[in-house]
């Protein structure tokens, strides 16, 4: 699942994040039939944006959709999602989340499958490594992020 | 508290967001002192937007924030939030939800209760009318906007 193309481009989105000094977490939509309908990443810093995360970047990216189009879709994620990001993908009936990493920070996995959502966790490397390097070197800029 | 200033923008919001021919639904966010943090309506037809909910529009519209400034805040309504938005207040902690109505559209008010939030229903006359009537004239542009 690592080698999916919508895991790597979620993963390009977050170093994309870094290169530009913002919050390094990517995100894309991949459609059932394997089709990128979006994919961005987070932009509180390059756009003093408090919603465009990662998933919300993607799913606006991907841009006005009939309901259809999200049906068997995955959301390729680096990061857990927050409770913001659990919500969008509830509200569009993607089919899974891939998660990046969890190690970083934990959203809101057990929700999504309590409602129907198929979760997969990788602990991918690179992932971790973009959080844990950032958290240790921004703690403020992700403090706000995650609203603590 | 329909006489709220958070309220009677909120309201402002939908009405002009009926004006602009999209789904009319506003929101305000308001801090504990009373001040106005952010307003917007949902701008799916204006932007082309799939995640500018009202009350996404009215926290991007806030702008970065420090976590401290969502504490005790109320996110106004005017209609019951989707799982997008319900996590979005989650994630930024607000104190309360007030709901212009949920007669058209109940979405999730009791998750927002049982993650600690305050929820109000007003059941606003006006509200309730502007959803009406916009789901009678423009069904296919709400359903687009709550997937289904």
């Amino acid at each position: 699942m690592e080698t999916d193309p919508g895991f790597i481009a979620a993963v390009e989105e977050a170093r994309q994040g870094q290169a530009e000094g913002g919050v390094p977490i990517g995100a894309c939509l991949v459609s059932k039939d394997g089709k990128i309908l979006g994919r961005g990443h987070n932009m509180r810093f390059q756009k003093g944006s408090a919603t465009l995360h990662g998933e919300i970047s993607a799913l606006e990216n991907s841009g006005r959709l009939p309901a259809s189009a999200y049906e068997g879709a995955t959301m390729y994620t680096t990061l857990s999602p927050c409770d913001m990001c659990t919500g969008a993908c509830i509200l569009y009936k993607v089919k899974r989340v891939v998660v990046g990493e969890n190690n970083n920070f934990l959203g809101g996995e057990e929700y999504l499958k309590s409602r129907g959502i198929e979760v997969v966790v990788l602990q991918n490397e690179e992932c971790i490594k973009l959080m844990t390097d950032f958290i240790r070197e921004k703690p403020e800029l992700w403090n706000e992020d995650i609203a603590v």
